[in-house]
This record gives C-alpha cells, structure tokens and sequence, in this order.
C-alpha cells in the first residue's frame, strides 16, 4: 500500500442519551427503541432528498473517543480474546463506527432516529440508505458470536475508551 | 460541529479484476461469485485471528478515484435524481464505501474473497465480522430502491469516477 493519508470532515453530530461509554448498548439491536438525532451540518441539508422513504439508515461515524487499538482484544460479549478484526470494537486503526438506525423523521437538517448506540456528540462521517437487497446476506457462520451465551454483556464498559 | 479533522490511514489494499468503473458490479450482490483478494499490512496481521469462523466481513474502504461529490445524483439503477444520501453513489462529502464480501480463506496476510464491487486498488480503511444478530434488519421500507425496474443498470459506468 502506498503511504497515503486520507482526510475526512464530519459532515454532523450525533446526539444521544449516552454521556459515557458505561452503559451504551454495544449494538443498535441492544439499544432497541432509545431515541437520538442526527444534526447534519446546513451544507449537506440537500442531500437529504428521498431518505425519508427508508426504514432505517447507516450512520458511519467517528469513534471520538476510543482509546488505542490493540490487536488482541477481549469483546464485551465473550469471555476469550480475540482478533480485534473479528470483533466490532470501536479501538481500531481507522476508528469508524457503523449503525443501522431506524429513521424516523427529517425536519430540515434534523433527523431523529431510534436504537443509537453511540455517545453523544459523535461526529457523523456519512449517512448511506439501508436496503435489504444490498445488505441482507444469508450466512450460516458468524464465528465466535453465534457461541455467544444469552447472559452475555448487552452494554459497553469503559475498556475501550479513553479516560476523561 | 466543532471543526475537526480526521486523518486515516490505509490498513491494507483490496485486489479485484476491476481497473475501471464501468462495468463493475455496483454492490457485493451484483457481483455475485467474482472473486478479489485483500492484502492487509502486515503489522496488522495479528488482528486478522478467529476471523476465518465468519462467512462474510465488511470491508470499508476509501473511493479513491471517485469524483468530487454532488448532493443531487442520478444513481446507476434509477432514471431520478436522488438526494445523495439516500444512494450508495461512491462520491461523498466522506467517500467512505462499505461492501459485505464473501470471506473464502485466509493465509497469513491475505484474505481471498468473493463478490467484490470494488476497483483494483482501493486502500482498505477497516475489516469487521458480519454479524447476522447485528446486521440483518426486517424493514418494510427501502424508498427509491424498492421501485427500481428489473432492467435496472447492475454495473458502473463512469458518472461518479476521475478521469483518468
């Protein structure tokens, strides 16, 4: 790979209930029914048009405020360490988050959404439309999550962010 | 939004058969069974472990010969001009992309891979498992994209890419 380095711009912020990593659903279906809002920034607002036929949206977003990746790293569902490129940890290399969050509204430049599972105050990367053609896929093995027990961790903790 | 840069920084590079847009698959499920190989650095190699359990991963990458983005696009499947962010067009304010691609192997370093949308080249951002628990959602509702006619375009042309 050349040495290139890449510049990116939040083009909003994420607003949600969640001040601290504590206690975060680590997943949107963990964070079933919790209310946020996207603000994009009034320069964007045009490219809005249309999404408000969609169900849900992808939010891809800027883990502000995730410590140092490591390679090895315990997930908040397993009790083993794992290959961080096998996990959904927010420490990673290029710290970008996705979620696909239910829509329900835009007001202008305003969208509220449900089942956020991000801090408050993330800055928003880009926003795609969810559709089940391009993104369902039958899959039979989903490696170590489908060992996952039902008492597993649903929220986060604070192992993979920094210290305020 | 507070006036923040983000800098990035490859992980690797996504190998496919495409040298140009046109007449590449425009999403993984339109490229059904071409195969790609990704080459991750190999500082990161460690992080790649308990991935091989996963049928599928996404990779997210960065469109590096997409044109300079519009708000108003006319995507490849539809006659309408759409709001950008209700398309998957790769010429974005953040021209992140994200494919869920079929995971065949794993050998040290190199990943090969199945239904790649993607052109020759592409640095690759991030590597995540697909999780079905966490990335099939039932929706009833995917906008413009429910209406797009059979005979719709599957393949890329040149409209969002640099000349080269």
């Amino acid at each position: 790979m050349e040495n290139i380095k890449i510049e990116l711009k939040p083009i909003g912020t994420i607003h949600t209930p969640f001040q601290q990593a504590k206690g975060t659903p680590i997943q949107p279906v963990k964070g079933k029914g919790t209310k946020g809002w996207v603000e994009v920034d009034s320069v964007y607002m045009d490219g809005l048009k249309d999404l408000n036929g969609f169900d849900r949206i992808w939010l891809l977003f800027w883990c502000h405020r995730a410590s140092e990746y490591k390679l090895h790293v315990k997930p908040y569902m397993d009790t083993q360490t794992r290959g961080l490129f096998s996990t959904r940890a927010p420490s990673r290399p290029n710290a970008i988050g996705i979620s696909c969050v239910k829509l329900i509204s835009i007001d202008g430049n305003r969208l509220e959404i449900e089942d956020v599972d991000m801090l408050d105050g993330t800055p928003l990367l880009d926003i795609k439309p969810y559709a089940a053609k391009f993104d369902h896929f039958p899959v039979t093995r989903c490696g170590w999550i489908d060992a996952v027990s039902k008492e597993a961790q649903t929220k986060a903790d604070d192992r993979f962010f920094k210290k305020e």
